[in-house]
């Protein structure tokens, strides 16, 4: 059986996350019944990790076996026009060996956090970014994020629904950058436990906003305590962007 | 009377353009309900330009007066607050001298138009830059969008319906720029004619195909007929950037 290799663009804004559920609107779910219409299959389609509702995609990774070879344009454009109209797009499909696996073999994860910081709402941008309209101090945030680099207990920054084993990871890279109105969080790691961007960035806003000091973001993860966190930035902000194999 | 000048970002989608209609949903309109709401007055909302339906703008300008003064920042919070659930920001309002008019005291007016070039349909973006399937020679284009600089009898590029009284206009730059799939062309001149932005952009787009050499880009000009145009590009790739005083 040939094993192939999506990657995948989403707006999260009409779907009950990735996750298959007893009820409403998936990703994986649309993916599947998209596949199920031009195959006499109806196979599994594995992303390498779950987005919550309302979470974007720039590039979801997904694998899935199909009884018969494909070629790769065909089966893109073939899943393409049957996803429609949903704001699904699949980007690429490949042909993979069946050792890949899009979870397993992950080796790395990227996500994107985007926030525009005004007064004025958002007309253009609405729901593809959180709107702040406190001034944000970029540079704080920037030093607060680099207590949260490297190896360590991240209970505090993680759902209480969060079903990881071990709250202890290792965050490779968090950076602010600003360029005008424009902010973004980009965070690297092999693997996320639930909410943990998205609790990142609630707690760098404190930091941003000036009702913390930048130093409170260590004190909060040295405490692995959930109640030490901020408030969860909200879903439409977050960008799944890439995973590395 | 106090003069106020607005500075508006809007999502085009929801409406039948800037211009108040007889019927139908538009930006001028929306906002001078806006006013009516907090003011006790209905005051004319004068746009710097018009924009078609489904047209994007980042900062068009209007001015208006009122019979009392009113603190900036309040003015702009209470049309904010009153211009809720439309996709319409006031991102900035000045207090401006009697003699200012958003239409005629312009200088240069700016557009800019997305396009994304790539095979699978747009997830994130859709709807906010056009969808080009097939691959576009952004070399080619740029060269083409030279032809179309400067002082020229723009007729081949302008809609029949155009109402301006002279068909020669000064295009003071055209650009076409490219990122990864992302391509954007500006366009700045004092003036623009009806759908010039957009019949530009089709044509680039005959070019950039390959359907057109480049030169033909000066041919279809120098023609002074409408039907040597290349097809129109879409309202919800073009954005009216913004205006100098």
């Amino acid at each position: 059986m040939p094993r192939y290799k999506l990657t995948i663009e989403y707006n999260g804004a009409g779907f009950y996350g990735w996750q298959i559920q007893a009820t409403g609107k998936t990703v994986q779910g649309q993916i599947e019944i998209a596949l199920s219409k031009f195959t006499k299959q109806k196979p599994r389609v594995n992303g390498s990790g779950r987005t919550d509702s309302g979470v974007h995609a720039l590039g979801q990774v997904a694998h899935l076996d199909l009884d018969k070879s494909w070629p790769v344009q065909k089966l893109r454009e073939a899943l393409n026009f049957h996803l429609k109209p949903d704001l699904i797009s699949i980007l690429n499909v490949e042909l993979v060996d069946e050792q890949f696996d899009a979870r397993f073999s992950a080796i790395r994860r990227h996500y994107i956090y985007k926030i525009v910081n005004r007064r004025s709402p958002l007309a253009i941008g609405a729901g593809l970014a959180w709107h702040v309209r406190q001034p944000l101090n970029v540079t704080a945030m920037a030093e607060a994020a680099k207590y949260l680099e490297g190896l360590h207990d991240f209970t505090t920054f993680r759902s209480v629904h969060c079903q990881a084993k071990s709250p202890i990871k290792t965050v490779d890279c968090l950076v602010v950058s600003a360029c005008a109105e424009q902010i973004e969080v980009t965070v690297s790691a092999r693997s996320f436990m639930h909410n943990q961007v998205r609790s990142f960035v609630g707690s760098l806003k404190n930091v941003g906003e000036g009702r913390w000091p930048a130093k409170q973001m260590q004190i909060a993860l040295k405490a692995q305590d959930r109640h030490q966190c901020g408030e969860v930035a909200p879903a439409h902000g977050l960008y799944f962007a890439n995973i590395e194999y």
